[in-house]
């Protein structure tokens, strides 16, 4: 099974430390397929930066459709999932919806953590519609880069805000953001006692739940707000979108 | 004043027919701008090309920042708004936003009635945080080619359709649909005895309250998850949606 | 245009106040007509003073039908809004629901503060269908008249508490209270960067939607649960509000 | 223990109803005291006739206040009832509410019917946070007087709509409206089975969460939302009234 | 009237703690009728310890079939609540749910105090379809082994919490537990103001809406989701629950 | 991987087809290990029944405890699951939780079909925090027993309910009912167009995510309300159960 791992940030730097996390979810036989953006923004912070990711990630996937058999949306606002699971012939997870998911099934509610504000995150936690589910968001004042470069304060301010969250009322804790990807796993790896509730990454969230779909092996719908599109007239497109949006 | 009216479909007919209905609906002194996307689809009805309008729009609304007092979207999916709302210095209105914003202030509850499937305004109105003001959907099964070819047929299924919402609740209806631009004033005029409830139109609502919030002068944010991009670093965009995300 | 700015506390000052704010906000060409009721309290500060200023304000208002284009509530409880909009021939809008309305426009959630406590403005919130987009409420432990006699130390207490909503996700915040009409526009004039968000005032913002609203022209309705009284039988109640609910 | 009926018509018919359903529900040693406002409309059943009602039952209740050990406002849309609760010295329950609470300890959802449009309880469940309880609503088409002219037809009626609420998933049924109070009890007892799920009354759901609340004897607040009205300053009440504001 | 005070621990001394507390709150004339489950935990504390509950209670209620005219569940998570319901040929009251309709008549929002954790709690809420009206909960750190060997601290704990729902907006507080049965009489008393807001014993509550419901009198339904059972077979049971699902 | 498939019915008959599905979905080197509980319902159809199925399940859960390294609860209200998963020392999914998590990764709103009434799914979505993705229910008028004496009536049956549910905005279809299981996949196949949306099979689904979640791996939860039982006293209990409890 070949997944596609779609990142919507021009950086291969993210591209690649998704797909790292990828590979380690995967089951034997599943080849993860990195994937970078043409244009956009290098590292999205802004809802215009998301928008602009949209398109890019469409184009991105349309060049992949039918040569794998699953997507994973390695962009921590799910974008453009609901366009691209109506497009594309195949499974589409978005990394955020995935983690989301698996909570679900991990406890009662789940919190949120993020580097930077969250406050975006609660409007995607409503777009899936699970925002009853939510115990809490936690922003860490941080940014990737700094991240990066001091590695120990920020597993520091995570276990921080991971606790805070636990003490309200969380079952399980996302990690969330693509700079976070494999995140989740060190931060349990290092703590003696395992982590007080589940830390979830949305690749290998998404990567799991990606096996699951493709293997379920469900039909693309004929009716209702998935239909695939057909015979859409566009103009301005790359060539693989443009055909996949006219169908047929 | 200017107020830009964008549309997010690449068919000229489509925005000469919102600005049309702008015009009708500007108070004197008021310029209505229309403008059309360089790319996308002729006329958006699959989740996918939303998504791409989206780029679309900022990338058509990032040439007029600056010049225009306030823009109104003038496609019915309110495509791409949060993100435009960031991106520029003046208010921006979505049309169907701006049709439920006057809906709330009409009556206890309002429906709406399209061409085609309805069921996407119904995430429409949940992502503006107003379902519980929805009282029904109503998809009429006419394309807008065929509205276009037998306005009769069309005025009468949307008539009955406006009969059914005011029977299950509504105190007004929305005409939800760049296609339907106009249309709300036509009906109303027609029915001798008025409508029976307020008949709204996104665009002539979104330029209303465009003036409105132009008028207001408010501040742009410097803080909270609408602040302007600053030292956003892109690639692939055009000049004028990269320098609006470089900020400064 | 002539909108009818109404009090529903018996206090002139109060009525002064809004008037003053309200002209400030209005185009050219707009008359603030001020008015206070008859009866009631001099302050409204309780549930049980506000159900009466509920009749007071209708008794007000009818005094006023067929000579005003719009009437804007100067009450922060948005009394009587629902009755009042059935009754009268033109619209009518309440001051804390325009300000949340306005505040939908600029941003994903709005903080409120206002002068004592906070609590019920979540019940109002939750009446307008608003409560998915509100972030949270402060209440400034200060009575109208303390905030009269030391302006200095109340606008430190409401820029702490203006503080505190940001952190919270407010991308906009609404100073609730008749009392506080204007001081949206003070608080931001005396910052030197400006507000962190926009600060917004219930009468600023009601007599912009009430324009935008007068402007639309839309038709009363026939139907549905706002159409007009046809008929009513009344004992008791002042001569222009028993011939308006009588109707014809 | 005396409890408080109170109308908010004017009309001594429904008075004389309500009370005579009150009699037949209320405990041996429960004294039923009937009362009418002084003024307002003699059937309400516009939103604006509704808030005048609210400060008749003010009025009326200040009367009683101190003399009755709990109070039933019979009036279906629980007018003025947060007000009343917090100005009064002992329980005051709304009919329609007590009706809503009781089929709460009787299954999973209820649906309510009444004469009219059902619309505006549809805002009455929800401020009473009960939304996702409600299974329907339905609106028999006619009025108070014709039912009153031909019973029979009205019985019908009411059962035709009863049956479609059950099918619709009800677990039980209010019939809502004051000039339906005791009609609960005739038609449960016409149908020779009994009726398909409990229909209630609520004035007679009124005066048992009455004696169940007085018996409790809970103290009023000295904080929160609740707590009495002290030395709010007022003109233009009634004597009582003004009284009950200005504590003491 | 014999109302059923059904414990679900098997613990002795918590039936014996309840039924005190529910013979304070009974009418004259009301006989409490204590029981305890033959089977289960000694003080449920985990979700799986109160599925086991579910079957104990529903075994020793059909024990007590038709010999009671009303059962009162006395364990604060409502166990098994829905399916009592709709076994038993009389009415079952949650004590957490009676002290939760109760709240909704005396104030806009309630909070919930127990000892441990309270996070279930906020799902018990949400499934009584109520959870618009909770202002917040808190867990008091101590067991209920704790509390009682050291009840002044209990209490001090208590005090503070109760503060604190206060300042978060409860016109009523719970007090949630079986093992707090009597303790919202013993704080209330202790304070010579009173408490600052009432305080909800659910045993209490319980037995005066049981009081209320049975005097009401509902037939039960014939249709719906509460339908009795008919014809259920089953094995290994005991022998009066097995007959009741039988039916006839 | 061995994956209990327990039912909850105490009919081996439904215990068999469900296995026979969970097989017909597993992956190559998944085992599934079917088990029947001791006591309880042939077929539970009552909420009284289903409360009891509660305890024989973790029962049967607790047997298998460390023997398996998922389990798949096949009963259609997803009984005694949050208890079980908070039990047992490895990943348990209900069948229509796990169906309704698949749905949402299909597209925006899922309807349900069952034999028999459908009202209390309404109950069970609610409890997963997903009602604002439900599109609606359809409870067809056919027992279990029926629909195997006459398969073509049943499918034909479940085929208008289905069209009836994308005709109200289902992206996707779930089969409801432990009975049903292996009919999606028997309705897919049967249609020479394929279906008009994903019909989904919650064993199926449950199989699936059971094996997504055992292969990620996450540690159990040492805090929130999901952390193991640890000493619990028990009596009456079997002693696998009571062993899991006390815990250790």
């Amino acid at each position: 099974m070949r997944i596609l791992v779609a990142n919507a940030n021009t950086s291969a730097a993210i591209t690649a430390r998704c797909a790292e996390a990828a590979r380690a979810a995967a089951a034997p036989g599943t080849e993860i397929v990195p994937a970078t953006p043409r244009f956009g923004a290098a590292a999205i912070s802004t809802r215009a930066e998301n928008i602009v990711a949209g398109h890019a990630l469409l184009e991105l996937l349309a060049e992949h459709a039918g040569q794998v058999q699953a997507v994973v949306l390695a962009v921590s606002h799910d974008t453009a999932l609901e366009g691209a699971r109506q497009l594309m012939p195949c499974p589409v997870l978005g990394m955020t919806e995935a983690a989301c998911l698996v909570a679900c099934t991990t406890g009662a509610r789940f919190g949120l953590v993020t580097l930077g504000s969250a406050e975006t995150y609660r409007e995607l936690v409503a777009r899936h519609g699970l925002s009853g589910r939510l115990s809490g968001l936690e922003g860490v004042a941080m940014t990737p880069q700094q991240a990066v470069a001091d590695p120990a304060a920020a597993k520091a301010m995570l276990r921080g805000a991971i606790g805070r969250l636990v003490e309200g009322g969380a079952d399980s804790v996302i990690l969330g953001g693509a700079a976070l990807a494999g995140m989740a796993a060190e931060l349990s790896a290092e703590d003696p006692q395992g982590p007080p509730v589940p830390l979830l990454d949305g690749i290998a969230c998404g990567v799991k739940l990606a096996e699951a779909l493709a293997g379920l092996g469900l039909p693309r719908p004929r009716a209702g707000s998935m239909a695939p599109p057909q015979g859409r007239v566009t103009s301005g497109l790359s060539g693989p979108l443009a055909r996949l949006l006219a169908g047929g």
